[in-house]
């Protein structure tokens, strides 16, 4: 059973490794001794289809599991419908985003029977909920709540923010109360959302959460893969070819190992069943041979001493991506649900 | 009846009459001929005791109410306890407003056979309200809110307003919807939340709605009745005595007009029966005798060329008032429902 046979310890390192940051480290040690089920939440917003990007807090979310947590994935349906999605649409997108996350996390090869979802809408417009809302707006100030959302929306001038953007991290906080969890998972652009959470949930007479950040992982063009611009990430439904051709396209200039194909090689292709991991990259006799990695570093070794060709890593790179999306091309009830999500 | 024999021209001047500024005069005007019972709302928030500038607002209610238009008032109570009132106090707090603004309006005269109370947290939680209030502030940005907030929150620096402060505008805005009206009647220190409102609402597929304002009226001391220094205010239930000595205690400047007190005796005093109003001044033979006047204006004219003294001013004024409250003074309920509204 997940988490048995692992010391405290083992679980605690298991839970925070490959985070960027954690908040509450001597809570989360305690909880792990004091209490059975510990639990975690990780929100997302059901918009445009799901992206490979997915994979990296879903490798987290595996560690979780793994550990013994109880994970909620909490999909905010009502953030979607205000953000544009028609009503009508939205139930349908989080049906794919739901069973698109599933495979993901059985792609891991990761049991996900504590795993349950959370639907945004059942919970968010319940009175209790929105008086805690009102109660947290009366005793955050414009400038907190302005600083909360800073990086997790997107605009420079406070004049641009919609008054939603303010109101959407008093939200996020009262998942953690409403969601009943102990923790809160989330990327580093909603660090100042968690810091926030942690400051003010006490303050209208709530327990403190556990704050866990991910790092945010590059695209492959440009900063990061959340991006909407096409090229910069792959479809969890995307063809061979696609993967091929956007692999291909992809930033990757000789002996340089800060681009998004070194990312995705290091943090998805060696993360996934990483026991047992071998990278090959297939060469011609003529060009040195094949070359066998079972480091994330060795390949990044040979790269810098360009000993590695952009070509070859792509190529190779290309092959372990489709291997990886096989599952999901596989899956009718997918494919079905994708349709259906964006008709 | 109410507004039965007033030809619309008549309905019209007497909804208008004294008010600081009309926004939407032709769609009231239209209403007024299309729809069998056009309605108004006014709101209050429910934290401290009642002090004699409610007559002021009342009695523009009576002027409604005399033309026929149904009107409601909302009782904020959500927002009391967001502003710090205990839910315990809160109902108590709702009681003792209800019947003390029925007492002013039978003390003013009035038939309030068409008017409805109604209480904020009857449906400013439900489920579709709260998502209105989400859906107007994805569309709003800060700018817009803090503007609209500008003059109803007490704060100059955007930095200092709750969020809260942003989020009210937008709930106000929605009550024209959820209680069902044509009209909002508020003070002009609401005025750009009227603006906001009319303006945005039909963003969000509902009509605009018709923005009555009413001028502020200035304190004893100070610029405005609603201040909450106890000598600004006369309460609805202080003493004899205790009325006499605020009144004397008033600026006062012989010959100089603009003061609080004269503008107790123009808009309260004179507005009460006004049919059949005489201020009389008691005076001894030997200062002058009585002086009797039945408009607001000679009583003006005389103050100016100082043929009228303050303090002669001051008794008669503290005289007026203490007829006025007496129906306050007498009613028992009204005590009861104070001391436990306040206990």
């Amino acid at each position: 059973m997940a988490g048995k046979g692992l010391s405290l310890d083992e679980k605690y390192e298991l839970i925070i490794r490959n985070l960027e940051e954690v908040i509450g480290g001597e809570d989360l040690k305690e909880l792990l001794k004091s209490k059975k089920e510990v639990s975690v939440y990780w929100g997302t917003m059901p918009t445009g289809s799901i992206s490979i990007a997915y994979f990296f807090p879903m490798l987290k979310i595996a560690d979780f599991l793994k550990a013994g947590l109880k994970v909620k994935i909490l999909i905010a349906d009502l953030h979607a419908v205000l953000d544009g999605v028609p009503w009508n649409l939205v139930d349908k997108r989080y049906d794919y985003y739901k069973h698109a996350i599933t495979v993901i996390l059985k792609t891991i090869g990761v049991d996900i029977k504590k795993l349950e979802f959370a639907k945004g809408s059942e919970f968010q417009l319940k009175p209790e909920y929105m008086y805690d809302v009102l109660k947290l707006s009366s005793i955050s100030s414009v400038n907190d709540a302005t600083r909360a959302a800073s990086e997790a929306v997107k605009t420079a001038r406070v004049g641009n923010v919609k008054v939603s953007g303010l109101v959407y991290p008093l939200m996020q906080t009262l998942d953690e109360q409403y969601l009943d969890v102990d923790i809160q998972f989330a990327g580093t652009d909603q660090r100042k959302i968690q810091v926030y959470a942690r400051e003010f949930l006490p303050k209208i007479g709530y327990k403190r959460r556990i704050e866990l950040m991910n790092p945010m992982i590059r695209g492959l063009v440009g900063k990061q893969m959340s991006s909407s611009i096409e090229a910069t990430k792959i479809d969890l439904l995307n063809d061979e070819e696609t993967v091929k051709k956007k692999i291909r396209g992809a930033e990757c200039v000789t002996g340089e190992v800060d681009n998004g194909l070194m990312a995705l090689l290091r943090y998805l292709v060696f993360n996934m069943n990483e026991d047992k991991k071998k990278f090959v990259i297939k060469r011609d006799k003529k060009y040195g041979g094949d070359l066998i990695y079972d480091s994330y570093e060795g390949v990044e070794k040979d790269f810098k001493s360009k000993k590695l060709h952009p070509l070859d890593l792509k190529n190779s790179l290309a092959d372990e991506i489709n291997l990886i999306l096989k599952n999901f091309r596989d899956d009718k009830k997918l494919k079905e649900l994708y349709k259906k999500a964006y008709a």
